[in-house]
């Protein structure tokens, strides 16, 4: 399927917008007339531009409150709309949007506003352009699409078609299996959006909260399936009005928009049945692998994973790679990296076909990794997450023959440790959207609700992408704008974390220290044991329990911008503690600065 | 009055929030209980804190979700909060906040909830402690402050009262007057917060946008008459939940807070004809006195002036300070400053009493100017604004004697130029609603709507703030979180742009240059006169008409962050071109990257 996006999806001005349209690999783009009037460039050089670039204008979008107006301001909108026709013939583009009017109209008569586009359609036909209408969901008269498809049935004119919106459709809830009784040669255009669920005014919430496909609330992928089936086969666009978007990198963002055109036209296409836009199958992921850990020095990590109770596995043959486990959880020290704070920087999924995996995220359009590969070393095809983090297949679901490539590791775990029960990655305001169609579309995740946690320094947006049975599960946190980056974390899921806290702490290990004013509250809130909470607040251990079960764990002190978590979840318990995440932001700042009494 | 303040407004962790509480100049504060959990300082040293910083702690906040529900759960209820009422021994504070039941609740009898209000009344009163009890905008069952009176009158508890939160009661549109009929003796507590007319769910509007007051849509002055006439005289408390507060300086936003305090009280006081909490009375600012650009070296910025026809009329007898005019506008150029670009660093306001203006403007608590004087030269009393800019008053309408010590000026205007129409300030999107309160509470001027213009790195927002007769307007523009600062600007209102755009270009200046397509979009708009189109179009002046008028404008280059505009207001023109204004963004930024082909 062609992809085309609107210039007002993205940053900066039109010629950079359209190099990065075609850059990212869309075919075309819908001009927005305010991205014109800003540029410099004349009409003409614009098409010329978009020539070279192997972009089609699809779309161009001057027109707006046009119809159901009385007679003498219909014909000044003539005299505009055919300046805007002459305009058209200079860029060269023969398809004009034409939204339900919102403002000027004033007569509710039907009759009237389809002669009125019927006219507009005569004038349109004498410059060879054809007009795509749209309902707008704000519009004053005209804002359902089978209103808009009955005014261009009524006005009957070759050139007068449709153009359907998913944000204006699917935010007022009508019912897009309507679509599908629609002539397809009426179907000019097709836009998409998707959109979080908001209780806010339509206006609002399409002008500044609309997100690409496959980030939001919307079923596009079904929206879509009626499109299809209704026999639509122009280009699918994306037209997102995002405050965020418009600052973002246009180069980054165009990327992120054509990635997501490609998960959606993969996933509409395999809910139909289709083969057109198929990509490799998706392999959501059975296990994790391996979480690396690198950084220039990691000889504080070492120390920290000895006293929690992994074993020293080994080291790699040729790098200076080292490998840490315990129970069915391995942990890759990596201390390639010159100059960097240990950080979480990569992170091994098992798959049924780590090759799949692969073609599936470079077919979506994931930037693949590169990696030198010494002799006899096992190449994992890989792909850098929206933050950086490069991410591994291995084939599934026993872990992989990289192992061999470790020796001379000396002790063994002491048994009490287990898996890696979610992995969290952290990313700047601006990339969490991208951020969830990465694990959506990517790595076959599906998100959990959101929640927000209060921080010191501000609110801590978080997300958890999980598979279906949860054996992989990525918690996301959206750190506030002004904030500084916040550290990544892993968990290990344990049997017994009072034991597990036990050992360690007779080994050194020294936990994050957490308020006594924690403790007395969760013994009212919980009735607890007092024994038990007493353990809990010697160990430093935290305490949650929701209807399903409980959760104990505890946090190591953050080395660099990394620590780790011990967790144990006792009966059905599906949380992760959201309500002590406050409690630890607060005390990880405490630390950080060091602070005593003020 | 007293002031206190909701810890939940303010970043960082408890005791750097009560330092700042204090050095604002708070009397107390209203401690929420994530506070205090998260703080590592026992109950015992908050108490000893607080009364070492002379705050007293008029509230606490750990009860939710109690009245309403089944006996075996309020049993439950009951056990928690009598924990919460032995710590409150320890932080040593005798009020507790209840609000109402949002989760829980299965009860709809009111009977059966103000007897569990008066069970827990009975509780409170064996630890001495009160209970303000708050309708939630949300609460299951009372969500309208005249229930909870009704439940209070039903409970009928001595230690039994309200609280009343400006938020909860304004939002839904409830009448506040009914507050006056409540027993003085009931009001045990007031919070207030304004917040921006938003059509978005009561709940996501409460945690996410509340503001301070006088910064929001709510009649806060109108709200607090009902409650003194009611005869409270409990401290005014704020309680603003809000992303943004949330993150920035704990000191600086707790200023922000007590001023917008200050500011209420007085209004409300002026309101009522009462005297206590009054400031020195607001001085409408009756024009412009000056305007001062300073930077290391202003040369560029005199021959741009030079250009645009005004006069050069002295320099300073002792600073490296030059003085520009033409016609009632003056532009002052400051070179005392070393190593910073020109920018607008100081504005001069012409007021009937400057040192009443700068009394209130203390009264309120903004921060003063010191500026060295020398002997015999003119003080002008001043302060600064949020971002920055030093604002000097002057006894009016005539322009003050300061103007003595300028001397040698040598040329006189060319009689085209006029008087200043606006001065632009820019301030990063954190501290926007700041300055909206001291352009409203500091310099007695009146917001008009805001609106939003998309600019190529994303939109700015922008309120005009204005003086009842307009002589003085100051647009404040937001730039977007991502994006470089935005320069600041002067507009010189003109009465014929035209001829002092022709006269300029003779004497070399060249305005910001505007692309083609804008004055073809032009006349498709406006069916303009192809003779006065071509005429805009060879001066680099745009043009905007909306029902009362028309206006010309033009802009100059930008020099360092400030660049002058010229602008005619044709008839009763009220506007400032905000459609022209994505188009000199785009320039602008077109012009700041030496950008010309791609």
């Amino acid at each position: 399927m062609r992809t085309s996006i609107a210039t007002v999806c993205l940053s900066g001005g039109l010629t950079e917008k359209l190099h990065a349209c075609a850059a990212a690999g869309f075919d075309g783009v819908e001009i927005m007339e305010a991205d014109l009037l800003a540029a410099f460039e004349s009409p003409e050089e614009i098409q010329a531009l978009c020539r070279r670039l192997g972009l089609s204008i699809d779309m161009y979008q001057p027109l707006r409150d046009i119809e159901g107006v009385s007679t003498g301001l219909f014909e000044e909108n003539l005299r505009r709309a055919e300046a805007k026709f002459e305009l058209m013939e200079r860029l060269g583009t023969r398809l004009v949007l034409l939204c339900s009017n919102v403002a000027t109209a004033t007569v509710a008569d039907e009759t009237v506003a389809a002669a009125q586009l019927g006219a507009l359609a005569d004038l349109a036909a004498e410059h060879g352009i054809r007009i795509a209408y749209e309902a707008l969901a704000w519009g004053r008269y005209v804002s359902d699409y089978r209103d808009a498809w009955r005014l261009v049935q009524l006005a009957d004119r070759p050139n007068l078609g449709l153009c359907l919106d998913s944000f204006h459709i699917l935010s007022r809830g009508h019912d897009p299996s309507e679509i599908e009784s629609i002539d397809a040669e009426k179907l000019f255009f097709l836009q998409l959006a998707d959109a979080p669920a908001l209780d806010l005014d339509v206006l609002s919430w399409s002008r500044h909260h609309r997100l690409f496909p496959g980030e939001g609330a919307f079923d596009l992928v079904g929206f879509l399936g009626h499109v299809l089936r209704a026999g639509y086969d122009g280009p699918l666009s994306l037209e997102v009005f995002n405050d965020t978007f418009r600052q973002t990198d246009v180069r980054r963002t165009a990327q992120h928009a054509q990635r997501s055109l490609r998960w959606l036209a993969d996933r509409a296409a395999a809910a139909g049945g289709w083969s057109t836009g198929r990509l490799a199958p998706a392999q959501p992921p059975l296990g994790v692998d391996f979480v690396e850990i690198a950084g220039q020095d990691l000889a504080a990590v070492d120390e920290m994973l000895d006293r929690l109770g992994f074993a020293f596995a080994g080291r790699h043959r040729s790098k200076p790679v080292r490998l840490w486990t315990a129970g069915d959880a391995s942990i890759i020290l990596n201390e390639q990296d010159r100059g960097l704070e240990p950080r979480i920087a990569a992170l091994g999924l098992l798959v049924a076909d780590a090759e799949a995996a692969a073609e599936h995220a470079r077919g979506i359009g994931a930037p693949p990794v590169f990696r030198r590969i010494s002799a006899g070393d096992q190449e994992l095809p890989a792909v850098f997450a929206p933050d950086g983090t490069e991410v591994y297949w291995a084939d599934g679901p026993a872990s992989a023959s990289w192992r061999a490539e470790f020796g001379g590791g000396l002790a063994s775990a002491d048994g009490l440790l287990g898996i890696v029960d979610h992995v969290n990655l952290t990313s700047p305001w601006q990339d969490f959207d991208e951020t969830v169609l990465f694990g959506a579309g990517v790595l076959g995740l599906e998100a959990e609700a959101s929640s927000e946690v209060p921080g010191p320094l501000g609110l801590v947006r978080s997300v958890v992408m999980r598979s279906a049975d949860g054996a992989v599960r990525l918690a996301m946190n959206l750190a506030p704008p002004a904030a500084p980056a916040l550290p990544r974390h892993l968990a290990i899921r344990v049997d017994d974390a009072v034991a597990v806290a036990s050992a360690a702490r007779q080994r050194g290990m020294e936990f994050l220290p957490v308020p006594d004013n924690y403790y007395d509250d969760l013994a009212a809130r919980f009735a607890l044991d007092p024994a038990f909470g007493a353990r809990l607040r010697g160990l430093g251990l935290l305490f949650d329990r929701d209807d399903a079960g409980a959760f104990i764990h505890g946090y190591t002190p953050t080395i660099g911008g990394v620590f780790l978590e011990i967790v144990q979840r006792i009966d059905d318990y599906r949380g992760y503690g959201a309500t002590d995440a406050p409690i630890r932001l607060a005390a990880q700042r405490v630390a950080a600065l060091q602070l005593t009494s003020w």
